[in-house]
């Protein structure tokens, strides 16, 4: 519980955002498998702060220490593959915020749970914590991208402005990461128009998962669907999540929502890639609707750490969309969380079942 | 994983539709707590079969036998309760649907991970696997009740009619668990109109936890709606979970998003009483949104077990739109997974704080 | 934690003495494995009370009954196996000792922990609890059996008397499972003559594990000894766990107790089959200090519930010597265990390194 | 599993002996817990190598660095806590041996398992991994000793060198730990002698845990010593534990091995403060029985990585005797477990009865 997450491929990740640095163990790692910083780095590239005037401007290079779990010659070890990732640009300003708590932020619920005053940039609450995340993530896509699975995350909703002909080459280039190139321009405006007025903007970010095979999942609790959803939920800032096509389904027939079946499994994809929990062998498709960034420069009411009501202006440095630097934080939960059946005692039974049925 | 749910509340469940019954057992419970048959009766009378038109005609008495775990004075002694429910109404007799598999159901992903053949009623992917769900989540229920802590789940869909006032009590007694007086007849209009021509309605749940203190849940990965999403994701026919307005808060400007803070916690809930993953005090609200029924009466394209193309009709006993039944199940993972926190360590963080605050 | 022991073959058991009966799930099954009520009922038998002079003679069948897990050609389906053992001859009859605390018992630190009297029969605490175990671990032989793993576990001391010549097929006739054939008569003498004073003997078992192929286990915290440590503490009565020559290496030198080793592995197995937490593919060999049966006829000083000094004897039906009884039990919990990493992802490890390695 | 120990305090360790570093991640500290770098040195200082002519003369400062977890003025902030130990003084020189299996030691077992070539010192499976669970053992002394909990542990036997009367104060000066003031001299000579013809010897550490109020432990398969074997065999090189007066028990009979009770509890303490798997409020006693150094400088039989049999020959940096630097780290362990009772839900079961009981 708490700051571990998974099974078999199980990390631990630490770390503030005005601290020394942030970090991850990874452990259940088999051994052998090639890996190198460059594989991380080009992870921890895509979540970088500063890359864009859509981005918070804090300078940090994140770049990864590795601290155990590697051979000499870039293999896993078997052991545990440790990461540190230290921490350059701490803004250590005193400002005139820093004892009000900040509405939308987790600091007045930390202070009821721990007591504790708030942290300078929000501690482990600050969005700082997901770069151990997407370092941990960077390792997962290197166990399954040899197996054919990908995980790409895209905007695919920006307040208003929704994609309509989705292209994740394209959303990678974009500094929204916004799929959609025609509407592309557009999102931008909506954005910028926010904080023209200091003000932040709303976003759904869809998350794909190819060559994932059927049957991955267990069937009763940990549904993949349902793993998957814890993993995109305990990212903060997510509101809600849907499979395939979920909210639509709602309102529909049985007759208009199943997917019929085929001799290879499904014929059409309203489901999302996921049928009783367990993967079909289609893509598996997910779509995360985010709030707003809370810090905003807008004058909000709000209450000192003594209690007093008092308003709150944030002229901090924060990101006014959260949707591009949330999608790769995505991809790594998916990844973890994928890596973390694939490493599991899941696949045991298909081995085991099939050699039975000879 | 798989059939363990829960840290320091756990429960494990086991059996199958058509073998000879589902049973759960409850660890982790504290010593001293005063319980009843009579109290998980209750709960399970609410998610029973065969109650209404809208509901499958099976007959279940779905009475629980408590193997373990108590007092010759009815209270929990610190060890498991385990509580087992019987099978009586198996329809075992042979279909020509046996050898197919039924679209949207886990027959065939079940086939492509077990290699074994659909067993008759769905086996352990039936909705009946539920049934221990609902008798572990009375359990869960007896432990929180004292502590003013309350779900309630209610229908606020049905189709494309949607509940404008939310009545709980009402929908205690609708047959679809409507939670709009005046809205209830369109609703169960809505569902006789699928029913009559073969076909089944989706749905959208609402779920309600009030009386939560601020400061449950654990900041980073357990967060409290990451846990719910967790629960309410294992749930099958569940396709999108949506905390507070979080599908709305994903268009909105964040000046618009916001929750203003006051002395006594957030003025408003938009946030859904969950901020930076713990809980706020204010009432925890989720909506869980539900596929139609996947078995219908109406052709559909299929295969057979040998991987020839075929269609099916399934005239079996279904619900022809799952949330009135899957409303109960709802609360009761609503409340193990609350019962999990309250257990728990975190609660510990708090009192130990506390007494250094001093 | 708690009632749930392993990983990845986990098993949760529940049930008292004096309840209606004990039980246990097992959950992380392959599917597709063949078993058959027999099987189980065949380990069940070796433990059941009642069967010779030096058992209790409390008289029940143990006949298991299972509720779910297997199709109807008995075989795993992959979902949980649960099994029922219901209690037939309870004594029930209220006697002198009801409201006193035994020595060597659990009774007085289940009041401190609980608050609760102690329960007829020892409730939860009772050797009766073991049942389950040795259910579950006739799942986990009837896994590992296929694979040439063996679990076997006898008497090697009973009071002052050691066998000399270890001979575990004589031990399974023998009603002490004592292990040498010459000196069985000794054996059995020695606890006669307790009985005849109202007394009970110490006892020594040791389970040899063969079959197990090199490099199972964890290397730090999961060692394959720590594992197995874990499980044989767990049952009652043991106070002391040794591996191979264990205590006798903590006199030696290095040159004495190092095994040297060969093209094949280690060349002698004073390490007991274990190096470095992880299996070297020689017989794992534990010995189990056994303690005397806390009852007795004997006066003893003891507390009454009220704290009132007192004295008391039981004259209930107990094992005059633990060993015949606990064997089973040992040798069950060391089949879960084995089972427990044979299902793991650590198996895993080896296939994909050596995929890598070719 | 595997390098994560504990269920709510938790620790995750990594590291290898010539890697960058060791270091730890501790989960599930309370939050306002004080707590200064210099606790953690201490503890890691007592461990430390090159302190006397019996430990190896690697030298190591041993100092760590806090990465996360603390606030400004050293208080727990509810994060975890993450401590990181560079390696200084790596012997990198290659030697003869390299290409050799160290009889005793894990090389050749970890071969079998991962296929990888033995890494220079052994990698994870040298001692030098323990200064991680030493430095997660100071945290956990300071949570446990404002309870009034201590943890020690001395030498009692040293070859056949066996301390007779006990005094922990002198173990804590003493090179060797040994806790007997008259006969250390003799144990020195022990090991001297060992020394001097390249050989090493075995050896008893006793864990004395004072302050454990009744209670604690889970009754069934998480008991206290279950837990406390499965930390002290997780110690490479513990080859026996034993509690109490436990392997003499295993020779008497049941009217000299009970402890009578009174009033407060148990009269006398052969069961070495655990009954029924709970605290009985009495010291609890441990006893670990050590292998000699399997590193030495006497010719043993051995093979190549290549499979061919070959002799070898330790001279690189060892301790004599593994007992004075193992001590640490079994009270390390030993906290660690009692912490991990402390802050687990178990506590609860006697608060929430004890409020029902009134």
């Amino acid at each position: 519980m708490s700051n571990i997450f998974g099974h078999n491929f199980r990390i631990m990740t630490f770390g503030e955002s005005h601290g020394p640095g942030l970090g991850v163990v990874v452990d259940g790692l088999p051994a052998g498998l090639k890996l190198s910083l460059a594989d991380i780095q080009k992870d921890l590239d895509r979540r970088r702060p500063g890359r864009s005037i859509f981005s918070s401007p804090r300078q940090e290079p994140d770049q990864a220490e590795i601290l155990s779990g590697l051979t000499r010659d870039s293999r896993t070890n078997g052991a545990p593959l440790a990461m540190l990732i230290r921490n350059q640009d701490q803004d250590r300003r005193p400002t005139d915020n820093d004892h009000k708590f900040r509405p939308g932020h987790a600091d007045w619920v930390y202070y009821q749970k721990y007591g504790l005053k708030p942290q300078p940039g929000g501690g482990r609450s600050s969005g700082r914590e997901t770069v151990a995340r997407v370092a941990a993530g960077a390792v997962a896509r290197a166990i399954l991208s040899p197996l054919g699975i990908k995980a790409e995350a895209y905007t695919v909703a920006v307040g208003g402005i929704r994609a309509e002909n989705i292209d994740p080459e394209f959303a990678e280039l974009d500094p929204l990461r916004f799929a959609d190139r025609h509407l592309a321009r557009e999102a931008h405006q909506e954005v910028e128009a926010a904080m023209s007025e200091g003000d932040s903007v709303g976003s759904v970010v869809e998350v794909s998962l190819t060559g994932v095979p059927a049957g991955w999942g267990e069937p009763v609790f940990d549904k993949i669907n349902a793993s998957l959803g814890l993993a995109f939920f305990s990212i903060g800032a997510v509101r809600a999540v849907e499979f395939g096509e979920g909210l639509a389904l709602a309102g529909l027939r049985g007759s208009a929502a199943n997917d019929p079946l085929g001799p290879e499994g499904p014929l059409s994809n309203r489901h999302g890639g996921v049928m009783g929990g367990l993967s079909t062998g289609l893509p598996i498709i997910a779509r995360l609707y985010i709030r707003p960034t809370p810090s905003i420069s807008k004058e909000q009411r709000s209450v000192t750490v003594g209690g007093q009501p008092t308003t709150i202006e944030s002229h901090g440095r924060h990101d006014p969309c959260l949707a591009p630097r949330l999608a790769p934080v995505a991809e790594a939960m998916a990844l973890i969380c994928l890596a973390d059946f694939h490493l599991g005692p899941s696949s045991h039974y298909i081995a085991i079942n099939q050699s039975v049925a000879d």
